[in-house]
C-alpha cells in the first residue's frame, strides 16, 4: 500500500498557492516532480525523477541547481514526462484553462489521474465529458473534481454517493455563486435592515471594491459560472446536458450594456452605466417583497423533467436560501430516500483556501486508491 | 484494479435489510460469502468460497443447497473464515452490538476491513478506539463508519477531510438525534402554531406512537446516543475523550423516574408518569420564549477549550438550528478556513435507507481502495 506516487501541478494563482501550502503539510504526500506556471516549468530531472520539488519552498525552488527548468510545455510533453515516472502519477490542474481541460483525455489514456477545481473539462461540450470518463476507464486512471462546484463543500462527492448507492435524485437546487450570494444577501436582506436601501449598482460596486467579484463583474453577472456548475451536477445526476448554454440562463447584464467589449474601458463604462438600470432591479426586489418574499439568484436541476435553469427566483423569508449569510453557497439535494426534506450542504463556496481544501482532499483519496 | 474482494455481513435488522437491498444493485459489488443473523449464519463453502450468497435473495438463500449453514459463530471464527478467503475481505457490521464492536481489532489485525454504522466501537472507552486504528494500521486494513453520526449525511467524511487537509476545526455544533429533533421541533416550533400548545409528555407519546423513538423512549431521552456521536466527532477532531460519560450530558428523564427499570412495565410506568413533569419542560420552553428564542437539544465540541457538552440550549428563532424541520439533523463545522460562517450539513439523520446509504457508500470506497 505504499508504492511511490508522482505529482505534477499546473497553476500557481490563488488556489494553486493555497494548494501548495496544504500539500507541503500533507503526511504521505506524493512526490512533486513538475510545477508549471504560465511561462515556466520546473521539473525533477529524468530519468531518476529525483530529487522532487519541495512544495514548501516552491517559490524559490527554481534556484535549486538539481532541478530542471524549462519554458512552457505542451500538454503532450507534460503527459509524456509524467507517464514515464517510475510509478503512478497524478496531474493537479489549478488553472481555469479550457485548453488544458480539453487535453485531460490525453493524460488519462496514459494512466495519469486528474485532480482539479477547473470547471471547463466537465462543463463544456458533452463530447469532452464523455471522452474524459471513457479515457479514464481506458487508462485505468481516476478523475476527482470536488472543487468544481461549491469549492471544498462536499457537493460532488455527496451527489456521486447518492447516485452510486442507487438513490433517485429528483431535484437539485441552490445558490452556487459566492458573488451572487453576497450581492443578493446585501441587496435584498431578509431583515430588510439599513442595507436594504442600497441600490443594485451600489451593491455591485461595493462587491467589486471588496474583491468579491471577478475583475470584470460581468463574468459573474452573466450567470455562466453558475450555468457551468449546474451542467456538472446535471450530468452526474444522469442528464445529458449538451453544453452550459443549452438551457435557460438569466443574465443580470442589462440588455443595453451587452455590446460593451471586455476591455478595461468596457468594464469602466459598464460600471458607470449600471446605475441607469437600478430601477429594473428595484422593481424585481419590491415585487417579491409584496409577496413577503426575497429574490435570489439560483440554479436548479429537475431530473425528472430534465430541466436545468439558472436565474432569479423568489423565496419565502424563512427558507434556508433566503437566510443565507455573506457569500455562502447552499445546495439542496431532493432524493427519493431523503423524502420531503432535502439533504443540504452549506458554507463558503469560494476562496483560495477552501477551494484548495477540496483539491487536497481529492488528492489524498486518489493517492489512497493508487497505492 | 479488479482483484476479487469478499464480504461478510452481520445483522439483518432495519439497516441491514436496507443495506442488502442496496448491495444487490451495486455494480462491481464484492462477493457476499457470509451473512450472519442472531442465531443463524449462511456461508459460501470452503475452500472455494464459491458460490457467493445472492444479496437480492438473501431471505430465501438459506434454502440453497450449495451454501453452508451454521449456528451463531464467534467473532474469532468469522474472522478466520473471512481472512482465509482468496482475496481481501470486508466485514459490514449492521448491528449495534458492543461485543462485536469490541472485537474489531481481531478482524483488522487479520487484514479484514470494517464498514459499519455501529457506534459502539468508536464511542466506548478510548482504549478501544486506539486499538481499532492501531490494529487497522498493523493489518493494513481500512475502517469506514460514516453512518455512526448523522446516518448517510456526509459528516464523518467531511470532518476527516477538514482535518486531513490541515484545517483547524475549532467547534462542532448541532442537532444529532432525529428523535430529539422531532420532539423539540414539535414541542417548541419557531412559528409557535397550534402544535405549540402540546404538552411535552404528549409530544413524546406521539413520537413513540409514530415509531420515531426507540421502543423505550428513555434510550433517546437520556442523551447517551447523542453523547456517543459527540465522542466520535471530538476524537476525530483530535480530543482524547475517555468515554461518552466523561463530559456533561443532560438527561431529559426526570430525576424522580430514573430508578424505573428497563422492563415493559418500567416503560409503561415511565410513559404514564411523564406528564407529572410537564411543568418543568413548559417552564424551560417559556423562559426561552421570553428571550425570543426556542429551546433545542444539541451537542457541541469546543476543540480549543477541549469541552464536549450535550443538552438543552436556547437559539435565536432565525438560526438554522431553530428552523430545523421534522426529524432532521444539522451539523455545523466551524473552522479556521471557513471563518465565521460554518460549513453546514443538514438532512435526515435516521432511517434504514439513509443509514444504509452511508454504509453502501463506505463499502464502495473501501472496495475501490482494496482493488
Amino acid at each position: 500500500m505504499s508504492a511511490p506516487v508522482f505529482l505534477g501541478v499546473i497553476g500557481v494563482g490563488g488556489v494553486g498557492t493555497a494548494f501548495l501550502n496544504q500539500l507541503a503539510r500533507l503526511p504521505n504526500a506524493p512526490k512533486l516532480i513538475l510545477l508549471a506556471r504560465s511561462t515556466q516549468t520546473l521539473l525533477s530531472p529524468t530519468p531518476s525523477y529525483s530529487p522532487s520539488i519541495p512544495a514548501a519552498e516552491w517559490k524559490t525552488a527554481s534556484a535549486t541547481p538539481s532541478l530542471t527548468k524549462s519554458g512552457a510545455l505542451s500538454a503532450e510533453e507534460i503527459a509524456n514526462y509524467l507517464s514515464s515516472a517510475p510509478g503512478r502519477s497524478i496531474l493537479v490542474d489549478n488553472t481555469s484553462d479550457p485548453a488544458l481541460a480539453a487535453s485531460y483525455p490525453v493524460f488519462l489514456r496514459k494512466g495519469i489521474s486528474i485532480v482539479t477545481p477547473n470547471k471547463k473539462g466537465f462543463s463544456s461540450d458533452l463530447s469532452l465529458w464523455k471522452d474524459i470518463f471513457a479515457s479514464a476507464a481506458q487508462g485505468n486512471a481516476l478523475v476527482y473534481h470536488e472543487s468544481t462546484v461549491g469549492a471544498g463543500l462536499p457537493v460532488i462527492s455527496t451527489l456521486r454517493d447518492l447516485v452510486a448507492t442507487g438513490d433517485e435524485v429528483t431535484r437539485i437546487e441552490g445558490v452556487f455563486s459566492g458573488t451572487l450570494s453576497f450581492l443578493f444577501n446585501t441587496f435584498a436582506p431578509v431583515g430588510g435592515s439599513g442595507a436594504a436601501g442600497k441600490k443594485w449598482s451600489e451593491v455591485v460596486a461595493e462587491a467589486k471594491e471588496l474583491g468579491y467579484t471577478e475583475p470584470d463583474p460581468r463574468d459573474d453577472l452573466n450567470g455562466m459560472d453558475v450555468a457551468r456548475k449546474l451542467t456538472i451536477l446535471a450530468r452526474i445526476a444522469g442528464l445529458e446536458v449538451q453544453a452550459p448554454d443549452a438551457f435557460p440562463v438569466e443574465s443580470l447584464i442589462p440588455e443595453e450594456l451587452r455590446s460593451l467589449d471586455g476591455s478595461a474601458e468596457g468594464v469602466k463604462t459598464f460600471m458607470d452605466r449600471l446605475g441607469e438600470f437600478d430601477g429594473q432591479m428595484t422593481e424585481i426586489k419590491e415585487s417579491a417583497e409584496k409577496e413577503g418574499k426575497v429574490v435570489r439568484y439560483v440554479g436548479s436541476v429537475d431530473v425528472e423533467k430534465k430541466e436545468v435553469r439558472v436565474g432569479l427566483q423568489r423565496f419565502d423569508k424563512d427558507s434556508a436560501i433566503a437566510g443565507l449569510k455573506g457569500s455562502d453557497n447552499i445546495i439542496s439535494f431532493y432524493t427519493k430516500r431523503y423524502g420531503s426534506n432535502p439533504l443540504i450542504v452549506q458554507g463558503a463556496g469560494a476562496g483560495g483556501d477552501v477551494t484548495a481544501m477540496g483539491v487536497s482532499a481529492d488528492l489524498i483519496k486518489v493517492v489512497q486508491r493508487l497505492q
